[in-house]
This record gives structure tokens, C-alpha cells and sequence, in this order.
């Protein structure tokens, strides 16, 4: 598997996903205003790995300071704010950030800058390295609850599944979530084949599932997302896993549009569909999905493609970034805490207290 | 409403949909090789709209003939080899050339030339005229269920229609199949709003059925495939109704991927779904729908879209050309006879054998 950002030696590498899957560049940067531009030009995305990638941004940012402790604080103020306003929208970034500022504010007047920036070096790469670790627990806990739900049919073959969109390694750090759990399953012997729906408009499975799991060799094919449905009926799908934008208290959950016609097809076809996201995900003060704003996005996502025109530019278009799938189609949420199935109202606000 | 073809004065006018939506190119033709090349070339598509096609390449091809009586058969038979050779899997072009080399067997002997052109012009505009009398029947028989259907509904209120892939004049001939009932049903009022569904991989939805729509005034939105589900669950969606490739005995009935996700989703929505069709869709010889062979098509159609490469060229894709609904999730077959409503197995055989 490939690392979509590391750091070492003060350097903030990172593969530039705009060329994905025609083009593997990867980039290597001591400039925390490059670094800055590859958040805004989407070079790097994904919730949890913009995240770490703006943690890794203000430790550039704070290794080229050559000022005096006293001009520090002001310097920082303004690299903090040039960094936060990179991606406005995205709120890892500002989980970040804020971690990196606790951690300025508790050391600041006793530290000398290099004890101080060795600390908040230090919890940026922690950043990174809970991404990581959340990826692993939420992929151990999603493979033991495959082997519990598919134990018999284990016992004569390996399973096919389904996923969606792209929560691998290229959004979320580590070994990803959804794609996450199939990696370890694949590893241990459970998966025959994946079957990764496109998603359009913008062609994440296509493009970036695809590309990960070509380059980590596991079986594999890419079908457009109508075609779910059919190859569920076909007999050819035993499971789907996908990740999860926004979760709510009775476990619906908002994430990329498509999720939901997965969700439903699979319920028709009698097919577990699971969950896999952070705790983080979960959003216990919304009662149910009804209360998450469904963001509509442009119009030219579906009238172009990859920058070629294919519809007229005067074509209306509704274009539903996310759909919401009630946690009564879902079998399971699996978080790095623990995987759970059904009674969400009660087992997702243990998880999130405890 | 533009005709996707027509012919008089000697010359054959087709509507090059290789350049629709984002160029309107019409092109006139007395040149039977020209009109040859605009089938094989995907210039023209549609399998009712290929076979009036077929037909009047054959009268092109007559009117070019120089030679005596004696030499018109050997001519003949070349012509019409020619013709069936561009395009040797289109069912209706073999039922076009058909009927026209049935005209030209029963006149030959007893017609002079000009006669027996007359006649074999003739039974060309008729094939024609009766695909746009078909649409026009599918239409009204269409139109009438719905009013029986949504009696209630359109005391208060006009309905929102989902379509998917394109069954309009650029498929057809005349009005459509699908997008036949759609339109009668705006004209008379009955539509709020069409939601047509962009059909991946080759996007004849947004490309073609939004054209159609934009070019009638027809109110609309184009959506990507895996969304109708989601805009089901909003209430946004009354009824769907879509075309056919082949009808088997009970119903059951093979369309354009993705239409079986559509019916499903429509089904867990308790949204009415409808096929409208010619009669000769229907193979009553075909007990059930696991008779009909599935198409794979090319790799290709996923991973490059309008001859730019979205994914890699190695990436593996299972790409199905159609699907199969059985006929339990069809609310109602509307053909030119009149529109069945269940009992397929009874009513499908009744109008088979009319």
C-alpha cells in the first residue's frame, strides 16, 4: 500500500491526486505555502488526510520562522490562519490545527522554540499516526464481524463485495476505512473479488478505488453504479461496505449519493450492508438523518467530465452530493472502537460516551 | 418535436446524433453509400429508427440504378446485401429490407422499373409511418393508464416522471416509446416535471433525452443514475416509465443497465414502474427472463467517457449492456395494442396473437 502523505527529515511528501489513476506523482515539499496549495487545489483530500496534511503545513510553516521567541506568537497567529483558510469547509483541518495551538499555548512560556517545536512536531505526526491507528482498529473490528455474520458460508468459499466511492488510503490515512476492511479481509483469506461502483459524477471508485486496488493486487472489477442492482441479482455480491460522512443517534447515515440506491437494492436482495467511519463520524445531537443538510452541488459536475463537455452547459441538472441511508437498512456501523449491529439509538451513544 | 430522419424528393435528411447534444448537425443525402456509412457509424442508432433508416438507404440505392430490367436483379440483391452488411446484429434492418425485397418479388415480373419503385418508395415511407403510428398509439395507450392510475392524485396535483436512457424520436421515429408517453402526457397537462436519469456508461440520457426535453420545453432535471433513489425517498419521483429491448412471456423484460435499479428502488418507494413498447419487443417463444443472454460490452465504454481516459487502461470492469426487470416489479406494458396491467403470462400471449 501506498502512503498518500508521510513526513520525515522536515519534509511533507504527498502523491498529488488530480492525475490519479493516468499519473502517480509524488511530491516532496520544505514549503508550507506549497503545501498549502496542494489542500486548496484538492491535490490532497479526503476528510481525515486534509486533517494531518494541514497538521504537517504549520510544522513546515514553523521550521522556515527565523525570527526571535518574541516574534513567534504573531508569526504562528498568521500561519495558523493562512492554513485554516486552505479548505474553510473541511473540519479536520481545524481539529488540527486546533490540537497543534493546544499544544503551542501549554508550552509556549517555558519552552525554548526548539523544545516547542519539537512537542508540536511531535503532535502533528500523532495526528497522522491516530488516523492510522483508527483505519487498523475499525478494519480488525469490521473483519471479526464478517467472520460472525458470513461464518458459514466461510466454511466452503471466500466473499464478494461491494463498495463505494473512495475511503481508502487516498482519503482517510492508513489503510482507509471501508476499503480498509476489505483490505484486511482480503488479507486474511475472506475476499474472492471486489466489486467497486464508480461514482459518479466524479468518478472516485473509478478512479481512486481502482488504483489502490490494482496497486495493492486484490481482485477486482469497476462497474457503473447502476449496475449494483442487477449483479446483486445475479448472485455475485454477498456483502457492501462503505464509509460514512455524517452518522446520526438512531445510526442513518449521510455519505456520498448512490449510497442509499446501494443500500436499498441490497436490502431487496436480502445482502448485509455495513457502515465503517471513526467515531468521530457519529454526530449523537442530531436525533435522525431528516436533520442533515444535503449540499447540492454544481451542475457542471454532471455536464463535464473530466474537463470534457457532454452535456449542452444550459442542461438543468440536480446534483445531490450525499444521500442519507436509514440505519434501518444497515446491519452494521463499524467504528475503531468497536462494530455495531442495529439498536443504533442505544449502541452508538455507549460508543460515543464512553 | 425535430424527426431524427425523413425523406422526399429523392432525399434521405438524418440528424447526425454522434455530435448531440452539443452540436446539431443535419445532413441530406442522395448518395445510398452515404446513408450506408450513417449507419454503420452510429450516426443514426435506435433500433426502429435504424430500420426506416435501412429502408430508405435501399430506395437511395434504386434510384442510383442506370441499367436495363434485366440487369435491376443482380443489382438488387448487392444493394440489399450492402445494406443489411452495416449493421448485421439490427433485428429491424432485416425486418426493412424484408418487407422491401417482398414488394420487389411480388411486382418484379408484371412492373415496369418505375412501377415497381413506385411501390418498393412506397412500402419504404410505409415501414416508417408505421413506427411513428406505433409511438403515437404507445402514447395514448399510455396516457390513459396514467389517468386511471393517478385518478386521484391529478384532482390535485401533475406528477413527476422518471426516464431513463433514450426512447424519443432520436431512438424511435416519431414521438417514442417512453419518452412518446412522457410527451402526450405534458401536452395534456399531466407533468410537472421529467427527471431523466443520465444512463452510464454512454450517457444517452443526458445527452440525447435531455436534448429532446430542452429542444420540446419539456420541464426537467438530469440526475446521475445511482441518485433516483434518494429523490424517490424525498417524494420527488410519482411514477417510472422506460423503454424495452425484449419482453419475454411474463413480463419479465430486458432494458438498458440500470433500469432494474430503478424498478427496485421504485418498488421499496411503492412507486409505479411502466415499460412502453412495441409489440415486437415481445418474444413470447421466451418463457422467463433468464432466457435472455446478457451482453458484456467493451471495457473501453467505462473507462475512457467521450474519448477522454478516466481510468487506467488496465483497470478490469464488468459492463453490462442490459439488464433484466422482472416483470412482478412492472406495474404495466403499454404497446400500440393497448397497455396490460399484470397477468403478463395471459395478457402478453392475448396481444401477441390478436
Amino acid at each position: 500500500m501506498i502512503d498518500a502523505i508521510s513526513f520525515s527529515d522536515g519534509k511533507f511528501r504527498y502523491l498529488d491526486q488530480r492525475y490519479l489513476p493516468l499519473q502517480e506523482l509524488h511530491v516532496e515539499t520544505r514549503d508550507h505555502q506549497e503545501a498549502i496549495e496542494a489542500i486548496k487545489t484538492l491535490a490532497v483530500r479526503g476528510a481525515p488526510l486534509i486533517g494531518a496534511s494541514a497538521a504537517y503545513t504549520v510544522i513546515l510553516g514553523i521550521n522556515e520562522f527565523k525570527g526571535t521567541k518574541e516574534e513567534f506568537p504573531a508569526w504562528f497567529a498568521k500561519l495558523i490562519a493562512d492554513v485554516e483558510a486552505s479548505r474553510p469547509t473541511a473540519v479536520n483541518l481545524f481539529f488540527a490545527t486546533k490540537k497543534i495551538k493546544s499544544v503551542y499555548e501549554a508550552n509556549f512560556t517555558q519552552d525554548t522554540l526548539e523544545e516547542l517545536f519539537a512537542k508540536m512536531t511531535a503532535e502533528a505526526c500523532k495526528i497522522h499516526k491516530d488516523e492510522i491507528d483508527n483505519c487498523d482498529r475499525i478494519s480488525r473490528n469490521g473483519v471479526e464481524l464478517l467472520k460472525r455474520d458470513f461464518a458459514d458460508v466461510l466454511k466452503t468459499r471466500k466473499l464478494n463485495v461491494l463498495t463505494h466511492c473512495n475511503t481508502g488510503t487516498l482519503a482517510c490515512c492508513g489503510t482507509g476505512t471501508a476499503l480498509g476492511v476489505i483490505r484486511l479481509a482480503w488479507q486474511e483469506g475472506l475476499i474472492e473479488r471486489v466489486i467497486s461502483s464508480e461514482s459518479r459524477p466524479l468518478l472516485q471508485g473509478l478512479r481512486l478505488t481502482a488504483w489502490e486496488l490494482e496497486h495493492d493486487g486484490i481482485p477486482f472489477v469497476s462497474i457503473s453504479d447502476s449496475s449494483s442492482a442487477f449483479i446483486m441479482h445475479q448472485g455475485k455480491i454477498d456483502f457492501a461496505v462503505v464509509g460514512a460522512d455524517r452518522i446520526t443517534a438512531n445510526g442513518d447515515t449521510a455519505n456520498k449519493i448512490g449510497t442509499y440506491a446501494h443500500a436499498v437494492s441490497a436490502r431487496h436482495h436480502g445482502i448485509p450492508f455495513y457502515i465503517a467511519a471513526p467515531v468521530s463520524t457519529i454526530d449523537i445531537t442530531l436525533s435522525d438523518g431528516s436533520l442533515i443538510p444535503i449540499e447540492e452541488r454544481s451542475a457542471d459536475e454532471l455536464r463535464t467530465i473530466f474537463g470534457t463537455q457532454v452535456a449542452t452547459p444550459t442542461t438543468p441538472v440536480l446534483n445531490y452530493a450525499f444521500d442519507v441511508t436509514p440505519g434501518t437498512l444497515i446491519r452494521g456501523i463499524i467504528t475503531e472502537k468497536e462494530a455495531v449491529v442495529g439498536n443504533y439509538n442505544e449502541s452508538l451513544a455507549r460508543i460515543c460516551n464512553e
